[in-house]
């Protein structure tokens, strides 16, 4: 018989209260840098993100990013983009959930609650990117875009340099000036400016975040200050749709570009202004040679983050596994089996 | 604020036996007609099946079948298919599950348990065929593979056509044996024969079902008897998969093929050993034009049943009025929004 796990918001929340997110954010670094390293495609593989974009009632998609561990499970994580959320119904922009089903019977195992996961997995990538890419003595952080992203980039970024300082900026402005707020436990002065001040914002940051919703076809949303900062490592996560790009060409031109997958990046991030051939390698491949990549922290680069699937994976395995230990979650007879499998009535 | 509805096992039970499964299957044949009728595929777009299919631990897939009806919702229903299911562990071969998420937050407002579902919408899709393409006064009905999905065939055949006799045949006699007792309902008088006995079967038939788990490349599983029966018409509901066929070719040449969805029957339904231009039009356009086919009653037909994400959506969302009117499912909170969306912590 198959039990249902069912994680929905209140139980990812209690995962991370009791666990604290910063210990949370600091295992999900080490299993996504564990799964980066000893990612073999025969035994983990995804298949292309694939949903529906539409215009009506507002611009949105939903899309499903599906993974598989051979002989183990099939994850499924579903998202729901929709840029107008949070100004008009104080809802989350990227809406998400996990389902996975194991490979014995096909069931389905565990639902995952996945908002919360997705910009925790999405900040500890950027994290494995900028612990090998950035100076190592990064202090200063400029973030355009201050949305829920940008919480997590953060947080996430706290953890693997020493941060002090962030330069905000925000098309709208007062979620620049409530960023400060809602990041007051990582103990960071924030100085918040307006369009013309990102110049300013570019040319004093170690480490840039780009994190806007951005319509497509309007960005960059950063203007290309040059080689000021030669160091400079830009962790862009916003981009996730054709057309939506946020970092301006020349710069990738100029800097080694980091896809997380390179395929989906060609297609709907920063990568989209770019040959295939102008790309450094992706992420796992990055991580798995870290040591060689560092030699990359006095030049700038770009982190062109779509998301991957696997990452999804890891992140819902460990809410789990978490969830199992603590006795948090609802198990269920969502699909539990008739008495007699060939009556359907039964 | 986004409320999901779920529909586990029990409450689709429920719904079945407080709505009465005869009057469930009648509205939803209903539904579907009138779905295939007003078919728009500028309203209501699909995107085609696609999952992992594996051979470990054993022989299976899971896979998903994504529908849209724009400004309103996406569908995603997913599917298990293990064949050793209900021999070797108690369970259905085919398990899945329905979400629905709207296009207006990209939220999950309802996930539905569709392992019943699925058998129903199938046993609807093949009684709309079979309304249409076999003869009106059908009595006789040859059933090869006596699983589940024979059972929701059966019932809803004979809610179309005044049937009085099954003659069943099954790979494993006692499966054959057994389905007497799961249809005693139907009122029908069964005959079980043995594999030779499929001459029999099929020569005495004026509709034929096969719903087998054949493995792929073992097929067809019942011979062709060639025009001893003119009227033949067969619901060919098993093949879901590469190279797993349960008609013989000979018979798909010499009859009118109406496929559910043209390109995947062409992949993994029966249609995958002809060629396109071999096939009569798609069901939905069929019914479309019932009248004009019913010309073929007299004529050996076959439907070539692989299952249409369309489908899903109409049975999920018939079992969800229902739900509605009745009071049944549970309303969490599984997805409900932080208190700031900008602050995913909140």
């Amino acid at each position: 018989m198959t039990t249902t796990r069912i994680l929905d918001v209140d139980a990812v929340h209690s995962i991370l209260d009791k666990t604290g997110s910063s210990e949370f954010l600091l295992m999900l670094i080490g299993r996504l840098r564990t799964a980066f390293e000893s990612y073999d495609p025969m035994v983990v593989s995804s298949i292309d993100r694939t949903g529906f974009h539409y215009t009506r009632p507002d611009l949105g998609l939903v899309e499903w990013m599906p993974t598989m561990e051979a002989g183990r499970h099939v994850a499924v994580k579903t998202v729901g983009y929709h840029p107008t959320n949070p100004s008009q119904r104080s809802t989350p922009s990227v809406l998400s959930s996990t389902a996975i089903y194991d490979t014995t019977t096909g069931g389905l195992t565990a639902l995952v609650e996945s908002t919360l996961l997705t910009a925790l997995r999405t900040g500890a990538a950027s994290a494995l990117a900028s612990e090998t890419l950035s100076i190592a003595d990064a202090t200063t952080v400029g973030v355009v875009g201050c949305g829920a992203q940008a919480v997590t980039q953060l947080h996430a970024l706290s953890l693997v340099r020493p941060i002090t300082r962030v330069i905000a900026y925000d098309t709208d402005l007062s979620n620049a000036k409530s960023l400060a707020s809602r990041i007051a436990f990582l103990g960071l002065d924030v100085e918040v400016v307006d369009g013309p001040g990102r110049d300013h914002l570019v040319d004093c940051s170690d480490i840039l975040i780009t994190a806007t919703s951005v319509d497509p076809g309007a960005g960059p949303v950063v203007p290309d200050t040059g080689t000021q900062r030669p160091w400079l490592h830009v962790n862009a996560v916003g981009a996730d749709f054709m057309a939506k790009v946020e970092i301006p060409r020349s710069q990738l031109v100029r800097s080694l570009v980091i896809p997380d997958v390179t395929a989906q990046c060609l297609i709907e991030g920063e990568s989209q202004q770019l040959e295939a051939d102008q790309l450094g390698p992706d992420l796992p491949t990055m991580v798995e040679s870290a040591s060689e990549y560092e030699t990359y922290r006095d030049r700038q680069t770009v982190f062109d983050s779509t998301g991957w699937a696997v990452e999804d994976l890891v992140v819902a395995e460990l809410a789990l596994d978490i969830a199992g230990e603590l006795g948090l979650g609802t198990d269920t007879q969502f699909q539990a089996s008739p008495p007699d499998p060939y009556d359907p009535y039964s």
